[in-house]
């Protein structure tokens, strides 16, 4: 008996919808393929956004804020020089509602006289500022990052995953040549890696992508992928150096010392919610999430073992109490949260929603608890022992003095789990094409894969189409080419040529 | 001679325009009635939302996020029950752009069936959720918050006062019963006015807004208004008992103790980045802004005072360790915010850049203050004495040991000066309509005028509408009936009938 309906082994799609409802992480709105971003989700999200924000400005960003409105000639200017240029995009074309026969409609004497565009990227309109801002290498590198909302039409769509509107941050900087850009995406990669490692306790193979995974106009794209518990991989944060390919439809040029003028180089890079659902899928179980301590919004979360008698006041007294010593001390850098749970419920079913939402550390305390100075408390990331909840008791000073070690103990175990897996599951050796057919192609649904790890000899144009279209026959996808190689190569393995490269290939969100 | 190139006295909105440029906290954007907010006004975005949210979260309020495109039908059927309901917002009708002839359009395939609307607020989304989430009375109160951003279609923009779109945060709550829709309401009122007061120090007056100025469908609304340095009124929040009309539209009911079933009362309340032009237009003067300390995004500014030769580097150093031993500090609970300005270009330049954006501190640090270990510093809220900058020169651990009372001095300072200005600006003794006429009519555009304090009868319906005819043709507005009102009343000015409530009528933005 497990806390959610459906596990992981059963169904892992039905398994995931199940921890998104039962955590109250967030539920579909109203609005076609958008969600509802619920507390504890949107909890994580703000703790997401603390930790990043800071690494971002350290790095000598500043946040900007953008109209989410970009003019559709912006888009149109971009469609012109990139190839690729996905065209699925909310558009606003009018500016007013009118009662026609009764029926609030679009007024058509509203209709703007050029479309607007809700952003799907910012590059154009940040570009835009980028030309009138850029005049001198004096102002270069400029580095700036925007908080914000984007939208981009999918037609299906997964909670954090895909949907229609979502919440991301992008940064976007300006150099003077290739040197500063290559710097700034190697140096924005290397931030999501140790941030999603050490905050999100998800480990990640960071690298580049083939070319034809980069992002339209992009010199280079680089990703961090993660690995899922059904073997997929997970994109979880991307960093594009874009050459002078923008400046150039964009106009950025700038000065140079000499006097002569030059073009800029530009990078842009980003993450998304979409990490919340890498969390998920990297760190929930059977009984529901298991939240990396560093990015709870509650770490400690206290249940008093009400009765519905006069002595709960007291035991309420003694949780409070309890709960001041735990926010007095500090943890990853900021005090410790800590929440009481008083609703109006009965204790058990608190336990387990706390436990389906994954607060890290999981109290209950009870008369005898109060009685003998003791905290009892359940570590959501070992919760079971024998299939059963298994709880710790410690003196009360004793639990609130060790929270500074037992949080990140907490977090480091996750991290090990979820890194041994992946690191398991990483499977090389693959001689020939037929090798990866052998593997991913028998029972595909059924059993677990994870990733192979291949040579290849970085075919381009019309090769790499057909690497890509026979690795869609097994539904496998190229992730990247870490950054850490080996010193040799053996074959490629789809065109039996030397390989000069080692690849990820995995099925993937 | 001043920083800007236009004062005050000569022409108030050109300086209002000309700070939000050479203070570098916006600019208008390519995109019709937007505009970009640069890092020096987004930094104190940040540094209010900060503040605003430990407040919302200490009351209760959790933070989600909704959608921000609304169905049609959902502001359709809103509109129905709602008189008044504006009709100017950005309508998305199509998903796809398509280029035609050469031509990139929306894609008249890709109309959508139901057009969405950019949220000019969220009541109908978040209204719906709440007929969703409330079944019995366990599940009220219920408060939630949301940081967004929103549209609405101005035709008239003003940068951070008015624009098409701008930042937010959106409070919504559902209550058993009206006491506790009345409770939050107020709770909300004072949570902006004590936050305007003690962050911003923008002094402002809290009250109820007559009938007709009433959010559309609210039982009543509360605003708070401050004085700006023209004399007009700028309202800076508001809070909204929304009484059952707004549950019975989107069936919000509960099941209550004793079974039955019960409508919800509802509130909501907001403020906006419209808070930074209130900032600016309360403290700016001839020189720039004049960032009160609690939300400037840098406290303190260091200057090194270089020359282009070898010592600048040791100069810079001691800057260095300067601004570590203020980061030590702890002023409005938190670490010092400070800055060395290390650009390429002229110390006086980065003096008077600084004077512009109204860092509240500014240190000049040259090798005379090296060498004596001193500190060099201009406090921005008294720059000019005999209308020259005037420095102040410290010991170096006296001043930063002195900042904790220093920075919170000159937030007094500021919160004083603008307090002085506003009390002494509205005005009694306006026996009947005509003395009204007498101060508001002559030399409307010329000469400054404060607030009016007026007795009035409360008329409502017609009577009402005639009163607004009349202030209109003065530019005047009511602005509220102040939540502080005298023991007795005199005679309605309008009507001459005995008065029962003491309103504000000004001209606002």
């Amino acid at each position: 008996m497990h806390a959610l309906k459906v596990t992981r082994a059963e169904d892992f799609p039905e398994w995931y919808q199940a921890i998104v409802r039962e955590a109250d992480l967030a539920e579909l709105s109203p609005t076609r393929g958008c969600m509802i971003i619920k507390p504890w989700g949107y909890g994580i999200w703000e703790r997401i956004q603390d930790e990043m924000d800071r690494r971002i400005k350290a790095s000598g960003c500043e946040n900007y804020y953008f109209p989410m409105m970009i003019p559709l000639s912006f888009i149109a200017k971009e469609a012109e020089h990139v190839e690729g240029f996905a065209k699925e995009m909310a558009v606003v074309t009018h500016h007013r509602l009118k009662a026609i026969d009764g029926v609030l409609k679009p007024d058509p004497e509203a209709e703007l006289a050029e479309p607007l565009i809700l952003r799907p990227t910012s590059e154009t309109i940040i570009g835009d500022a980028f030309s009138r801002w850029v005049k001198s290498y004096r102002d270069l590198p400029l580095k700036l990052n925007q908080w914000a909302n984007i939208v981009r039409w999918e037609m299906r769509t997964r909670m954090f995953l895909r949907t229609a509107e979502f919440l991301w941050q992008e940064g976007h900087t300006a150099h003077a040549d290739e040197a500063g850009a290559v710097e700034e995406t190697m140096r924005a990669l290397e931030m999501y890696r140790s941030f999603a490692e050490e905050v999100l306790a998800l480990p990640v193979i960071a690298g580049e992508k083939p070319e034809h995974e980069r992002f339209p106009g992009a010199v280079s794209t680089f990703s961090i992928e993660a690995m899922m518990q059904d073997g997929k991989a997970l994109q979880a944060g991307t960093s594009h150096n874009l050459g002078t390919h923008f400046a150039e439809a964009q106009n950025i040029r700038y000065q140079d010392s000499g006097g002569g003028i030059s073009l800029a180089h530009t990078t842009s890079w980003g993450v998304s919610t979409r990490l919340i659902g890498g969390v998920i899928m990297t760190h929930g179980d059977d009984d529901g999430l298991r939240t990396p301590p560093a990015v709870a919004p509650h770490q400690v979360v206290i249940v008093p073992m009400v009765r519905g008698k006069p002595e709960d006041a007291q035991l309420i007294a003694y949780c409070d109490v309890l709960a001041q010593e735990t926010a007095s001390r500090q943890c990853f850098g900021s005090r410790v949260r800590v929440h009481v749970d008083k609703k109006d419920s009965r204790p058990a079913d608190k336990r387990w929603d706390w436990v389906r939402r994954g607060a890290p550390i999981i109290c209950e305390i009870g008369p005898r608890d109060m009685a003998a100075d003791k905290v009892t408390f359940f570590r959501r990331d070992r919760l079971r022992v024998d299939g059963r909840p298994s709880a710790a008791t410690l003196d009360q000073a004793e639990f609130v003095l060790g929270l500074d070690r037992l949080l990140p103990e907490i977090q480091n175990a996750l991290f090990a789990e979820a890194k041994h897996r992946m690191e398991s599951n990483i499977r090389g050796g693959f001689a020939a094409f037929s090798d990866l057919e052998d593997y991913f192609g028998e029972d595909q649904d059924s059993q677990f894969k994870g990733w192979a790890r291949v040579h290849w000899s970085r075919p381009s144009g019309k090769a790499l189409d057909e690497v890509e279209a026979r690795l869609k026959a097994l539904k496998l996808t190229i992730r990247n080419a870490p950054l850490q190689q080996p010193n040799t190569f053996g074959k490629c393995v789809f065109s039996g040529a030397p390989a000069v490269e080692e690849i990820l290939v995995a099925r993937a969100y």
